[in-house]
């Protein structure tokens, strides 16, 4: 038994300035930006959902632009087991994640559980 | 003066089978697939958001399958402008709505108000 929900979204910028594509997207999304600490702070800045709705962040990335879903988990690998069965397929491990892609053809993360509705909101799977 | 917030986001499928789609979307996300009325039934399935956070939907295309997000309004014309003044270029007019591109390279639809939270949580522009 474990436990996943959407997390949010990343909008991932090929070759961006991360501060730049930050600034053009907290102000299309009326988000406040808000840099990240270590590490995390030189490829992520997170954009704020003051309703915490959801997790947001711009990332700066090498591949082509898009906007890719995460799921979070308490189990990755049981939640990528689950979603095989569905038809997605297995891309990459990357650090502590997934990256899978949809029969429909979109990526998309399955990613440790960290969002703060997590244990409200997530659903059980059996 | 008008107002805009992020609606949600379209999980737009090419080529697909739009019932295999969201049946899949569905599954993954653990949101109940609901079918629309009408000719909007031909071409989107809604994934309820159990807490109405967004407004997610899954549609059949033509064009590369991706993810893209919508910013509802209740003044497409200004939020264009608006948009356009942060770095965004306008694509097509589709209907009642743009298709816009991003400075970093994601296309986004600028669409009447629609979502249930719209009055209590859109920004507002001067």
């Amino acid at each position: 038994m474990h436990r996943s929900r959407l997390a949010g979204f990343i909008i991932d910028c090929k070759n961006a300035d991360l501060q730049s594509a930050a600034e053009f997207w907290s102000g299309a999304l009326g988000m406040e930006a808000r840099a990240l600490p270590g590490e995390e702070g030189d490829k992520y800045v997170r954009l704020v959902d003051p309703r915490e709705r959801l997790l947001i962040e711009v990332q700066s990335v090498s591949h082509e632009s898009r906007v890719h879903l995460d799921i979070e988990t308490d189990d990755v690998e049981a939640e990528v087991r689950r979603l095989e069965q569905l038809g997605a397929k297995k891309v990459q491990q990357v650090n502590t994640w997934w990256v899978m892609e949809a029969p429909t053809g979109q990526r998309f993360c399955v990613v440790r559980a960290k969002g703060p509705a997590f244990a409200s909101e997530a659903r059980t799977w059996k």
